[in-house]
């Protein structure tokens, strides 16, 4: 049975040491089952990537690089929590997609990371989501993502 | 004792199939109890109703109308997940309006899903939730609404 | 042992009668474990503070107070909800910041809540948190917050 590290692995996916809280919260906290994981930024290698607003000058096909940078540094906080080896579920996503205000695109965006989870994790990384435009985001990034993950026992 | 398929026949309600998956994500996730609901566009009979930004171009009428629809959408997920009759209770719902920069009267739009889920499941229907306004939606909607509902054993 | 009501008292913080409900949904909905809270409005003494937007009308600091202001109104649905002495652990926020396109400091004003719970409720108050800009809130408030949070048995 492949390892969930061994499927990032064959992927090329490296995960980045989890971003440390910035303030008086935390990247995630585990309740019951389930793990809630705070609004991951699109950093790669410690560098914000893909900075800007869908519509104005950001692409469709950077946002999906940086939604699926979040979706990394998602999994990262996951292997942080100890359960990278124990996702029983990814249950849901919440993407916010830097938009102007006549991007309506916001799902083709929010793909990014949500290939991302089921590349990795199979058919338990199909998740529910809502994807919505903001009109602006920590940082000038073009994409936060947020998560809710069930473990198994 | 009314079931929920003869009160929603009641109020005419009649529900769509369900939406079917448009990306690596699906309409709900079930974890536990608790039925995570992905967010749901105002589609009737395959059609998006109420297009467009309250405050610019859509009145609280037509929006409040769009949220019932993205509500209905709702019940017909929570029927896909085999849960219709089983509802202990709409647990939260997230609704993302589509406004311009003055538009303030968020709650008046949701209402329009909250006030269905009190139609159709009575006290269980009362729900907490948040309503926020948004520059844009996926597809130019005017509303979106997800939801996170809990399942009797 | 402090209990809450003491560490309160000891921050000069009066929570308010909480919030009612403004229409069909509830200010708070516990299942499980887990108590939802509905987004919360920085009301004070029934008065709303810190209308506006962050990068036009209403400065980090004064959006900083506002967020708090919306913790204290959680705090009252905590304790409505019978749950004062019992908070396992503070989950999730969500924080809502009414900002500018060129706005992107939302992490520092909803710390305004982050802060204040760990006041409160010390490593308990320790949460997730997704921190997202938005066009326009209810009432043209300038930050709404809402919750997650853990009872114990």
């Amino acid at each position: 049975m492949t390892t969930i590290a061994q499927k990032l692995s064959d992927l090329n996916i490296t995960l980045p040491n989890a971003a440390a809280p910035a303030a008086n919260y935390v990247p995630f906290v585990k309740s019951g089952n389930l793990l809630f994981i705070s609004g991951q930024l699109p950093f790669e290698n410690g560098q914000l990537i893909h900075k800007g607003r869908l519509g104005e000058n950001v692409s469709v096909e950077d946002g999906y690089k940086a939604a699926r940078q979040c979706g990394i540094n998602i999994i990262a906080q996951i292997k942080a929590a100890g359960g990278l080896e124990k996702v029983a579920r990814i249950v849901r996503l919440g993407g916010f997609v830097n938009s102007s205000a006549d991007f309506t695109d916001q799902p083709k965006v929010v793909n990014g990371a949500s290939d991302l989870f089921v590349e990795v994790f199979g058919d338990a990384g199909r998740h529910a989501r809502a994807a919505v435009g903001v009109p602006s985001l920590p940082l000038g990034v073009a994409v936060e993502v947020d998560a809710v993950v069930e473990l198994a026992d």
